[in-house]
């Protein structure tokens, strides 16, 4: 007999807030976060999740939201699951677990979402320089294909995936991340070469209880207190897997997951309808709720068989994973090569963080002469399926980076023509998106050699 | 009637030396080496060249070669080749020139390659704190295919392509390139954030007439000694392209390419079998002679159309293109994390370079459980079609780089298995790469969580 | 705001039976069969619709429900929609229906299919001269993957698509089915050399009052005696789309079907979750319920643009389609050959029909040597994502058809092995696929060869 | 030490004709046709082939060559090889040869194709009824490209393979094809029904001595004559291989062929640059002469391991292959149906001949919209890498068989417009294909549906 649909382990309502859900959330990582359901070995099971916001962004026509939004509440996951193999014996330390992502999709009834550019002074992003006001573009879905009345002209399949997906991290772990991530945040800004091309935005977030939410531990309560003080914050990716933001955790994918507490707890959040190698606006893929339909398989002792720690200790490990069959399937590409020398012509050793900035700047200003506006072009290659690659890493000084845009999405031939100068329609493709104002006082980032040649 | 079989315009004895070439090589970049041909636009013209040290690496059972190599040496490039239009009227300062790769392969007779890394006071490479000796692995070709003796166990398609593409700088541009690399070079490398991780390579490599070929510039004349002492090296890619390094400028591709002399003077050598991206090992795609088939075309006015300058002048360009349809097509890949801590534990600022030695360190450890010495790892991801890939460039403070591996390029299967622990032949596949001793006094950066766990 | 999620046109309820849902279904082909909803240019809507019996295939340990099924019952369509432009004006004969298929999938809650052989008095399939006997297996879906307990090792994505999509025809229209396939039907078969080949299989299913359900119309109504005795089955596909059984699709595709009727009148059924072309078995897909969502454009005056008859009347036509991007990626397949020469050695003339045949059998017994039974394959080569390509059709007197099957479904390396002989596990892969027994007295073909050697 | 360049087992002179090769060719199948190299496994040689006619049909301005064409004196083969095992020992009857093609391409100097459609009276084509003119098109090639003078706006990667490939035949199945062939040929045509569709083509060419070319054996000679009256011709591909025209056997692919006689004598020729799914036109692909670079191995007792024949005999099993990983990689696909109903408006009984022609045709005229003319397309589509599919061969009376053309390989957009009616250029492509006069009496098939609507 055929087994039943997926169970549901974590429902959602998107009707109610994320702290009156059914199965409490949380949004912090912390290995005393009590697991909300059990999960067997090659059982198949749905978990539900809320956007990344928990509903604070709105289908609605501005910016605002994205503006003042509070990143302490984010992201709200869903878990944590515990994992048992078929005896009922829970993953054990060391342990690697196996998670199938056989489905996922947006919540049926919620078949939308937004991408937006944080405020230089709530967050930024990776231009954030170029870039410092807040804004916001809502996307509509028709089954696999997404489109933007804020761009038009495009639209292109979705390859969905959940930004975040996770096991909990031991205490050892823990207190790792919160030492080498204050040691970085009260480092002197000053003296970091790459802050001088990435802006001040905060180096790391650190935990604060504020707006800490922990799934069924009670707010206020005295465990509340001290796991809500040393909660690792959600934002960055770590060896627990996290917020990886990695595009290709799609359908069909397989993750390999290091096992650093019993049960393995699980947790996924943050889903995403599409997005681009780097998410560069930040919060910039198609952020939406879903649903994620995963089975689990428990490779026992299988952490030390294939991580080998990269680090001090045994934990400093990091997941694998294989790709899924149903990727999108492009054939056409228009790659925008970058090195790493900064916007001011200053030379960085080797360093593609610059590099990949400098490619994404130059597709920018380069699409932005087929009728769309800087911002427009900013959030689209957030979120389209663009590929970023590391080309060249060693011919010193300068790290090449590329970013490969697939060309089917435009709705126009956006390749080099000779024939055909100038380019493309003038036309402005309008509606534009949301913006809000800048009011902070930080310089922005002008690219002088863009008005004369 | 049918258009003659490809016009050669630089042909290549590979019996004899660089200097001894019919057609004069030159291995600088630098506006007054004249050109040695002229091509019009739609001709399709082939270009043929050495192996980027012209010969100097040798099909034989050791790794000397590579160890005491010159770098000065390099890269012996074969043209500039000086582009009409079919009015004959040259490129010009501001154009595009668009060069579509045709074809491209090994030269007949010459049908072999070599993968090293440098030893670490010579150059060195991505890891070379990890992997401080020289070591060599020769490569045999069959037709698309190559295999090599020392790295047992593997077989791939290449996807073959010119490491160096590039036109020539004006002197404005030049001398913006050694300016920018001299402060670098000058720089307090102590200061320097990156360097504690990817070590003591050299900053740059400076402008010096050591073995320096101008072309058909009389080496030791007035006008040589002029230009050898302000003629850039080629080890970076750059404005014009050079040595960008980027694998999938392969067949039927094609390069935009900005114009800074008149007619364009477009150079090409570095032939790749095949490359990983990134080129991890330094010495490290497939490198061997070649052939090209090329056809340019000519956008007037295409430079300003299309490239928008992202640095202080109008020269601050990148070049861009479209990828080619008949890459190696693999649908199952193994992919590999890696974020911005090191090895040392210590937290970095959304540093893709970081991040991207974690997942290439993740994945030489994780392979070398399947039978292969870490030496023989290191080689393959630098030279086999694997992608590195910018997946998270926003997520404060990590990034995340990924590293994706075809499956099918192994004889057994790597995927992690629950039923198969330990996993893989314990077999060592041998013979090994050649390697020789490394005689500096760096310390190696070990991996201690590697022991213990 | 955000469009509401797809509108419902028809919903279905599995537990209700096919002529008890709200909506009423068909399964005939008439032009007067009432449109059930109206649907706009640009509208996204949502199609739910039975398994193409209704139901009743069940999943259970037997075949008797296959052997016994009554095919005059077949196949339960949902629909039909009247398609509106904008101004609400509706397509009009001669326009072009462009319907997007931008979602598919199982109905949840009823995520489960079957595939099935029939026996060889009640329908047969391509081989049936070869396997006489009903059979089936029972398929369960894991998200985007499907496995049968019938034939262990093999997992596969699904190429979901429906097997039956069209317009309604005209009154002209109907006339041409209904008498060329009557003249077909009354032929001797004694004289039709094809069927020495394919075997006693009925050679057209002409219209019948049997079982016939015709939407809105009262059964034994005065109209619906003369619909039903006029009204095409829907066994072929034909000028209208139809029973069409083209794997393609599927998610993203874009189909053009000509329209004969005002309204245009699409109906839809017959969901595979995954089919091999061809679809051999007959019932040889993996069958289910399931929901489709879809878009549609009317191009006005588009069949004469674009669909030149090819045939007597303006009406012999067929549909155009674009493949959707998310179709699952392999790389790597294994092909077998078959040419116009029947198992008996008799030539035939550049019969793709008989040279599939071959490829087919070829490609049964050369994969029941890993294990399988003949039986398994043939059905596992009716659903899975496997290709039938007519690769030569010139050179007489052999037609040469190929069909490949991707290697990657399979749980172990199925290439001929020089090393491996014999080959494979010869471990018997059970259970096996349930089985009837055969009561009818035609021969079964053997394979005399296949013994010997 | 590298292995030498590929050795040269068959080189070719294309300024010699086909009988004055140092190396002699072939043109009939027969057992006894003395190998003319020996070839060990593991060994990569080189073989290179004149072009099917061995020069017959030139690069000039008429399409008088193709018309006047005498096929007996064709395909020129290169071979036969004699493949021993490492020990020195043979191929034996009942091994299996598994062929690596590793590379091929044109030979370099002779860098263009043809492709053409016979006179009715001369071979004809699939579509012959409608196109009895003999017609021919000149292609150039540019690397991995091929374009057209006489179909200017088209221009494509090529999926470059040979048209024949095969072993050479015992005494016995050389029997079995003479015979079958032969009772075919004496059939009367009027009682074949596919006879009606496919019209007055030969139904076989029997074994003949004029023309005949047996390698080393001497024309005239008593061997000669006798061998010659019973040598197989090669137009169909049979058993051993042959002449199947599959386009997938391109660059690193693996061919497994059935082993005859001792040595297997392996033979190739008839290159192709490219070639669509059936090469319809019959002189259809882009034909050329051409290298090619194998490896051979042999599989002891392998055609009794992975052949199961589908005969009367042991000897009837066909070939299989695995694709190679470079083929032209295409996303975009517009694809055609037809169904098995003929122009006349006839049905026919799950004839997949019978529907792709329909499919064919269909496309034929949609593309003649564009700007082409009817000729120019079947030229086309019968060349460029398209893919024809059976889809549906069960659902009685109608195959489904479908035509999938890449969109990318024209310089329009060939798709349905809504907004386009009129579509198109309706600018003519020209210059126009080279055509003859028809000067035989047979009627042309009209499509007479298709003037009115």
């Amino acid at each position: 007999m055929a087994p039943s649909t997926p169970r549901v382990v974590v429902g959602i309502d998107v009707k109610k807030r994320p702290w009156e859900q059914l199965v409490p959330l949380h949004n912090r990582w912390h290995p005393d976060i009590p697991p909300v359901a059990d999960v067997k070995e090659g059982e198949l099971v749905r978990v539900e999740m809320v956007d990344w916001t928990g509903g604070r962004v709105g289908d609605n026509n501005s910016a605002e939201d994205i503006k003042s939004l509070d990143l302490t509440i984010t992201h709200y996951l869903s878990g944590p699951l515990r994992v048992l193999d078929t005896d009922g014996k829970p993953a054990q330390p060391g342990d690697l677990l196996a998670v199938e992502i056989c489905n996922l999709g947006p919540l049926p009834g919620d078949e939308w979402g937004y991408t937006g550019t944080f405020d230089r002074e709530n967050g930024g992003g990776f231009l954030t320089d170029h870039f410092p006001c807040a804004t916001k573009a809502i996307w509509y879905f028709e089954g696999i294909y997404a489109y933007s009345p804020n761009i038009p002209g495009v639209r292109f399949p979705g390859l969905t995936h959940p930004g975040i997906f996770g096991t909990a991290p031991s205490h050892d772990l823990l207190n790792i991340w919160n030492e080498r991530e204050r040691k970085l945040a009260e480092t002197d800004t000053g003296s970091l070469k790459l802050c001088e091309v990435v802006h001040q935005r905060p180096l790391a977030s650190l935990p604060t209880p504020k707006n800490c939410l922990l799934g069924k531990i009670k707010e206020g309560s005295p465990e509340w207190q001290k796991m809500a003080n040393e909660a690792a914050r959600t934002i960055p990716g770590r060896e627990n897997g996290g917020n990886c933001d990695i595009k290709n955790l799609s359908r069909g994918s397989k993750v390999y997951l290091p096992v650093f507490v019993e049960g393995a707890n699980l947790s996924t959040g943050d889903m995403h309808f599409s997005q681009g190698d780097g998410e560069v606006s930040f919060c910039g893929a198609i952020e939406m709720s879903g649903f994620l339909e995963l089975k689990c398989e428990i490779i026992r002792g299988g952490m030390k068989e294939y991580l080998t720690p990269m680090g001090p200790t045994p934990l400093h490990v990091n997941p694998i994973f294989e790709i899924g069959p149903v990727e999108p399937r492009f054939s056409e590409w228009l790659v925008f090569e970058g090195i790493s020398v900064d916007e001011a012509g200053q030379q960085h050793y080797l360093d593609a963080t610059v590099a990949y900035k400098r490619a994404v700047l130059n597709a920018i200003d380069y699409l932005s002469g087929f009728g769309y506006s800087k911002e427009q072009v900013y959030i689209l290659l957030s979120c389209c399926p663009c590929e970023g690659r590391i080309s060249g890493i060693v011919d010193s000084p300068n790290a090449v980076a590329t970013l490969a845009i697939p060309t089917a999405i435009f709705d126009q031939d956006i390749r080099p023509k000779a024939k055909k100068v100038p380019k493309g329609p003038k036309v402005r493709r309008s509606p534009d998106v949301f913006r809000c104002t800048y009011d902070g006082k930080l310089p922005v980032t002008k690219n002088p050699g863009g008005t004369q040649i």
